[in-house]
Formats: structure tokens, C-alpha cells, sequence
């Protein structure tokens, strides 16, 4: 039986991730988005349930003592978690998931779950990434700053990931994520034990 | 510079893998199929220069003693290899390059260029290969149980590559090759230096 791929995804705060992970997934709705769990609050336009579950840091908190989180993490005073059992789940019935975290939490899965594949999607240049914060008018310029911050210190996680994927256009870099789905289904260690009779 | 992306192919013989790369590059016009020098007698509509090239054993011999082969094997009786200079050439000209090799020639190419990935094509079963054979009509009762030995000893080798693909419809191999193509050109080790400024 066929088991589900796991995807991490992770980029520059601003790079535009969201865009292309809905792109992604339009592309392939079979694909399980996980959703992950958080302690911001929402910005406009964002669903509870959609985007992020919301959460107290009681709650949060709560979760962490009981063993919930696949991986958990402070980012900019927030928590961000990914629930474990919803994606051990998912992967057993042959679902491909498709996880949206930050660095620090994908050292964590790829510590716990090595079988899954990384992705950093960076943005063509740093000074693009810069215009796209500046332009999304979200942010404070302060916040902005403390972003550009954290950008450069993550840039130096892209080594760890599997793959970089330069978001140029949406199209582009979408196409890219889905060849890396696929491919990471067609490698050995997975397909070795599905081929029979040959 | 981007440098190109070296992928090997190879396939249990009457997989159909031909028709696999035929569609591969009707997608990727870009891509450079490289064409192997072979000793065996053409097949009836195969051309040379574009199946291969047919050269004599004395020439082949020849090219072996110059160490023009980037790979060269002995197999059913004919030899087979891949000239070394024009795939470099390619490669350091930023085209990517698509190698069909049998299995001998794929472990050296693995030993001499390590950065290239490698794909296994096998059929859906053993028996649908067995029918692909006797359909060609193409070749003795004989032949084609020695095809099926070697497709046998072949498997073994499977384990070696990169990735699994089963050519269960030429259209869905073909589009597994094009996202490992793809997907190769993501991988971090060769786009780390390709991005600057992040």
C-alpha cells in the first residue's frame, strides 16, 4: 500500500509562500494542506480553520504538555505548531501532505519524520523581498525590519532543506513545488516495495 | 551559471522507453537526448544520428582505445557508449542532458559523474513485458527469452538508482521524467550557488 508523501514548505516571511501553496493545491486537490495552529492573531482576510487554527496561548500551551505538536515554535512572540496525529493519519492512507512551517520547526520533523522532503522558497532578490513586505502594508516599518531580520538569519537554513525554490512568478514557482511532489513519489526508497513481478 | 542537469535512464529492454523519451523531449525541446554509438544492426525505421549512431566494432574498438567513452558496454553480444566531450560541453552550457543507458553504463556514469540522477523505467508487470516483446514482432522466440533473463538480472540493479518509474500509460512516465527533471534543477546543492542576495 502506497503511502503519502510529506512536503515541508518554508520561505522568507513575505517571499509570497501562501500564493504559491494555494496554487499548488488547486493544482492537486487531493494534496492535504496541513493547517497548522498559532498564537497570532489573524490578519485581515484570514480564516480560523483556513489559514491557521487560531489559538489562545493557554490552549496553546495545553497542547505543548499533552504531546500534541508534531513540532512547535516561538516566531516573532507567537507560537506555531503542527498537529502529529491528523498527519501520521493522513500519510498511512496514502494522502500526500503538505506542511507550511518556519525553520526551526522543520529541523524538528525532519528530525522526527526523515522520509519527509523540504522546500525553501526564496524570492529573486532580497531587495524584492523587501518591496513585497513594504507593498503587502500589513506591517510597521519596524516590523518590516525585524522580518528582513529574520529572513537573512533563515537564509542560512536553506542548506538543510532538500530544495530552493525561487518564487519569480506564482506559475513558475508552483509548477516547480508539484515536480517536486512527483518526483519525491518516484524515488527508489518509496516505489522499491510497491513493484512486484519484475 | 547555471550548469545543466544530467539525468541517466535506463529500462528493462521492450519497457518502451523510447517512446517515453520521444514524449519527454516533444515537451522539453530544450533538452539534449544524447545519442549512443552502438555495433548492433539498425531496427527497421530506427535512423542514424537519431536512434544512434551505427558505427563498425573496429571503429567502436577504436574510440575505447582513445578513451573517447564516457561509459561503454558489452550487451546481447553489441556494444554500446556514450561519447564523454560532448556531454560536458552541454552541461557546462547550461543544457540539461537525457543519458539512455543500460544498467552497466548507468554505475559507471554514477562513478565518474556523481551530480547525475538516475531513472529506472520498468513495466506495470512481468508479464505485461513479456507481451510487449512478442507484440514488437520484432525479434526470435529465442531473443526474447534472453531479453526476459536479462530484464530479470536487471531488476536486481534496480535498487541502485534514484527513481522508479512504471510505464503504465507513455503519457504518465513521461510526465514523472519531466518533474524529475524538474525537480533535480531545484535541488539545494545546485541552486545554493546560483542565489545571491538572500
Amino acid at each position: 500500500m502506497r503511502k503519502g508523501t510529506l512536503l515541508v514548505l518554508s520561505g522568507s516571511s513575505g517571499v509570497g509562500k501562501s500564493t504559491v501553496i494555494a496554487q499548488v493545491l488547486e493544482h492537486r486537490p487531493d494534496v492535504y494542506f496541513s493547517v497548522s495552529c498559532t498564537t497570532r492573531p489573524p490578519r485581515p482576510g484570514e480564516v480560523d480553520g483556513v489559514n491557521y487554527y487560531f489559538i489562545s496561548r493557554e490552549e496553546f500551551q495545553g497542547r505543548i504538555d499533552r504531546g500534541e505538536f508534531l513540532e512547535y515554535a516561538e516566531y516573532v512572540g507567537n507560537y506555531y505548531g503542527t498537529s502529529m496525529t491528523v498527519i501520521r493519519e493522513k500519510l498511512e492512507k496514502g494522502v500526500d501532505v503538505l506542511l507550511d512551517i518556519e525553520v526551526q520547526g522543520a529541523a524538528k520533523v525532519r528530525e522526527k519524520l526523515p522520509e519527509a522532503a523540504s522546500v525553501f522558497i526564496v524570492p529573486p532578490s532580497f531587495e524584492e523581498l523587501a518591496n513585497r513586505l513594504r507593498g503587502r502594508g500589513t506591517d510597521s516599518e519596524e516590523k518590516i525590519r525585524q522580518r528582513l531580520d529574520t529572513a537573512r538569519r533563515e537564509a542560512k537554513e536553506i542548506k538543510y532543506y532538500d530544495y530552493i525554490v525561487v518564487n519569480d512568478t506564482v506559475e513558475h514557482a508552483a509548477q516547480e513545488v508539484l515536480a517536486i511532489l512527483t518526483a519525491q513519489d518516484c524515488r527508489t526508497q518509496r516505489r522499491i516495495d510497491q513493484i512486484e513481478g519484475v
